[in-house]
């Protein structure tokens, strides 16, 4: 079973508009909701990929019934903790041309006792984990050490961990000696200084992360591992829904630390999920078609670059 | 006390952004949410003019929870019939400029059996009632000789009733012998065919209506009367937030009623107040100083266009 955290879980609101037209008025199609967060996307490939996934994290107000309703839908096992505040709302207004306009709520305050709730879990759930993801920003009111103490908690227990973040939450993941750091270049480039992803994700492996991958959007990733280094890309552009495309990656990733597969092949694996998740029009969904039709057409080098920190 | 219907309530939801830009992602500042829909806005702006109000209408689904905690909190007078499926939300994005982009919900589906119920419930409270005022879009499901039955109700009551809507229930509301009809240019051109205001006006009236309200926007609003007809003009240009005027107008345009006022006061009123409530931020609110203040500076002026059907 892999344990998925989503500390800021979100409900998933889609609006279908012919067209956007700022300042004026729109009457919205059929809405759909799902329960999304990043954490909570990853969980849905990791069971599309056929592991049990747990789901943790916290939800709270008028949105809470809506989310866990989805989730009980979707068979996604679940024990999310009870906050005070709502759930934030993420709406999506997506064009009759397929553009999506998206509007992200805040979401509730966490206190250190409702972390403290979900550490308590966290540690109840390592011993029969496989893997541990947290993946998603903090919700207001947290601590950037929370998300490093589950790492704690999973080295613990010698359970590998995946920690997708930004800001402060990446750089304690880092230093907390997560196996896997994930961020996008933005995000990596934010907490570590510099205009370098190279330099950046050094910086991260020095810090104490075992890994570093970096997500470059439709250009593929990047990685720098204990093992060496990787850029890898998709055969051509796909064109689609590139919300949740991330996730797809995580869960490649997670699902290959866990059965300990050579980082190319967990590259090739993710950059294939990535690119068949775009195809989907919903985040979290993938084809596993797709995913074995792309994963030998994946293109993948090796970095050589001078002064790479291996 | 004055029965205000409010057919397809809603919660008003708005998110502040510095600017929309369409296909990017905004993070959006925190969230007010307050119960909306027509009717509401105006049961809220009697209430300011010192009117006793009873507020009907369906609601369900989570949303459910926050309006009435939203009435609640703001002392209104609710007894709502609860229906399956969700209250609609009605999201404002407000830029930094203050110009809202506006995405509207549809509403649960009302079946008959439930419009039933509040028939029950607008005949047990006419007794009691200085008014009826049914305003607001119907929701899915509804029949338009809905609105007409509540018509047809107050009249068994001599109870006078003012009906703001559109399409076939704005008819069949007309031809139940409504006191007031009141819509938007736009919606009565709509319903009555061809393209002269003053036409459709005409129509409306020979179908039963005692007096149709055409409100104009910022130009103020046109009525034709038993008394008369006459055209009504704020002094000058009002800049601010327009949602909820017409809701203002339609509260002073009953209150009027129930005073028995002359129809140039009611349309001076209302004009006045429909002024003050576009210097108000959110929908519902007016200050009475505002108004009181714009009352001696409304044009008004009578028509005597030819073939003008009194």
């Amino acid at each position: 079973m892999i344990l998925t955290v989503t500390p800021n879980v979100a409900l998933d609101v889609t609006y279908r508009v012919d067209r956007l037209v700022p300042g004026s008025s729109h009457r919205v199609r059929p809405v759909g909701e799902r329960a999304g967060g990043k954490g909570i996307n990853v969980a849905r490939v990791l069971r599309a990929l056929g592991q049990e996934v747990l789901l943790l994290g916290f939800v709270g107000g008028a949105t809470a019934g809506a989310v866990t309703d989805d989730l009980d839908r979707c068979g996604l096992a679940h024990q999310l903790i009870a906050v005070d505040g709502a759930t934030r709302r993420s709406v999506a207004v997506v064009d009759a041309a397929g553009e999506a306009t998206l509007f992200n709520e805040e979401g509730p305050r966490v206190p250190a006792t409702m972390w403290a709730a979900l550490e308590a879990q966290v540690a109840a759930g390592l011993p029969e984990a496989a893997a541990l993801v947290v993946s998603g920003s903090l919700p207001p009111g947290s601590d950037d050490d929370a998300c490093a103490r589950l790492v704690g908690l999973a080295a613990d227990h010698r359970v590998p961990v995946l920690v997708d973040g930004a800001g402060g939450a990446l750089l304690a993941a880092a230093a907390a000696g997560a196996d896997i750091v994930k961020a996008n270049a933005g995000e990596l480039l934010d907490v570590a200084g510099g205009s370098e992803v190279t330099a950046a994700a050094a910086e991260l492996r020095r810090r104490g992360a075992r890994a570093v991958v970096v997500s470059l959007g439709a250009a593929g990733m990047t990685a720098w591992t204990e093992e060496g280094a990787w850029r890898a890309a998709p055969p051509a552009r796909i064109t689609g829904n590139p919300t949740g495309a991330g996730d797809a990656a995580t869960a490649a990733l997670v699902a290959g630390a866990v059965a300990g597969a050579p980082w190319p092949d967990r590259l090739r694996d993710a950059t294939a999920l990535s690119a068949a998740a775009v195809l989907q029009p919903t985040a979290g969904s993938v084809d596993l078609r797709d995913h074995r039709r792309l994963v030998p057409l994946v293109l993948l080098e090796e970095h050589h670059a001078p002064g790479l920190d291996r």
